[in-house]
């Protein structure tokens, strides 16, 4: 019998407590699965799904796991600690990826058509101007991995100009691919509306700052679905109050949830959404976690194992 | 010498001024173009380009004309013209198409993905909702011509389970295609977000009444960028009043511009956006127009005619 912990808050655990279960058991695994903060004879633990958030910090009881599985598409939360010497995979939710393309395309759209303008509407003027095409609308998504290649390929489906920017170099049909800084550079020289789905690593903290603001094309605007900490605040609100960047629509901040006093809140050239673009939907997410238990009860290599020494 | 009349207001001529002769020419075709109200020998005229809101109604002298060619998607302000006996293409603009997809899909996932909520926010309240998932979501498009067809599958892709409904049976692979007065009503039931590109004919008029609205899901959302007398206003405001009807947001309507005193303006459940989804691009546009008078001076049948007796 395998035994499996689930180390996340309460709230999680009422949304798989149901559906885990059935997953693994359609996987044709047996197991037992406890969600427990501080479980007996932890050695005997097969397999941790992990949450960041939970208060399990120290791997080190878990002598026989042959696994954490996090729950959560991001791990610089988890990355860094010292005592995890298990394998780390993270969550490669398909839900994850189609509610991430729904709300980047969503949101490009808007800015692209100036839908702000019809929704704020106070007046009667009928001041018709057609947008301008997608076909003529640069777009620049910064990553190309799971999430940022499907966003981008979702863009260049309905005809927008993509450029993609990754670390390393891909090719990807339909869309412009750079990589490097000059590459990076010449990403954001293009960028009328600008996509950040980039991981959180020592090498993209901090990657906007003034001077790769002052890149972007006057009005630019900014979509943040990614990480917080990828933007330099204070940087970002002296563009926008400057008017060099047009506006912001930002999902993830440096704390979470956004301080009540925030400037972000108020920012007029700002939308504040609540990190809701990204959210693994428990019931798909639950067949990826048991399809990895499956592999490692197989003896079959696990899928999306965390490169330690990368960060993601 | 080919002879073109461009019957439509200045501000029209001013667009196509300089694409229009670029495009003939890139046809092959040697022809002169005017822009004039009362052209002389009007017997000798090949060819009319025409606006609906030109000043020309009365088209018995042009009795050499080969073709009217329409600027306009919409063909209502002159299939009833009983002084044409010419054949009357209608435009079937690329750039148009493409500009109406781009309006529909945004304002789809918008709402969608209740993005309102987010952009006319005036709190600093956290409370992150994931949107579900669009496979999730019933989209109902009314009208499977160019432009419908062209919207349902962009929302097909998308992953949006999508109903369309025609008059006339239709197939199209990734659709729920219904038609006839009992797939109406059943197209309608569905319908969390419901868009009109149906063509304004005696049948389609007022086909958004009290009895059809109340046929929706409770608080379903409107999209209308087909033609405003598709949808009887007063029931349409009622529906929304009582907050059966979520939302409508609004590209056309019975009299344009919409008048100042009009209640959709202020409504706060409706947004209006003044006739933007479906402008026709003069660059595309002109070389649709060319293709036309290509084919008629090579004697070969035009694109894109109008049926008299269906009226489109």
């Amino acid at each position: 019998m395998t035994r499996i912990l689930f180390s996340a808050p309460r709230s999680d655990w009422e949304d798989y407590r149901d559906v885990l279960p059935a997953a693994i058991a359609d996987a044709g695994v047996e197991a037992t699965i406890e969600h427990a903060l501080d479980p007996e004879d932890p050695a005997s633990v097969d397999y941790v799904v992990y949450a960041p958030s939970s208060r399990l910090k120290d791997f080190t009881p878990f002598t026989g796991a042959k696994a954490v599985l996090n729950l959560w598409a991001g791990v610089e939360g988890i990355v860094g600690n010292e005592t995890l010497t298990q394998p780390l995979a993270r969550m490669v939710d398909p839900g994850l990826t189609e509610g991430m393309v729904e709300w980047c395309v969503g949101h490009v759209l808007r800015h692209h058509l100036g839908m702000d303008r019809d929704i704020l509407r106070r007046d009667a003027v009928w001041d018709p101007v057609a947008p301008p095409l997608a076909r003529d609308r640069e777009v620049t998504v910064l990553g190309l991995g799971e999430l940022g290649r499907a966003v981008a390929e979702a863009l260049a489906a309905l005809n927008f100009r993509v450029t993609g920017w990754s670390r390393t170099p891909k090719r990807i049909p339909e869309l412009t691919c750079l990589s490097g800084d000059d590459g990076l550079a010449e990403a954001l020289r293009r960028a009328e509306i600008l996509v950040l789905l980039l991981p959180l690593t020592e090498g993209t903290r901090d990657l906007l700052d003034a001077a790769r603001l002052s890149l972007l094309p006057e009005g630019a605007v900014i979509v943040n679905p990614g990480r917080g900490p990828l933007i330099v605040d204070d940087d970002l609100l002296a563009a926008l109050d400057a008017g060099r960047v047009g506006h912001a629509t930002l999902d993830v901040f440096r704390t979470e949830p956004l301080p009540e006093g925030h400037p972000f809140w108020a920012h007029p050239r700002v939308t504040v959404t609540p990190h809701i673009a990204s959210a693994t939907r428990p019931r798909s997410a639950a067949r990826v976690i048991a399809e990895n238990i499956r592999r490692g009860e197989a003896g079959e290599p696990f899928l999306y194992l965390v490169d330690r020494a990368r960060g993601y």
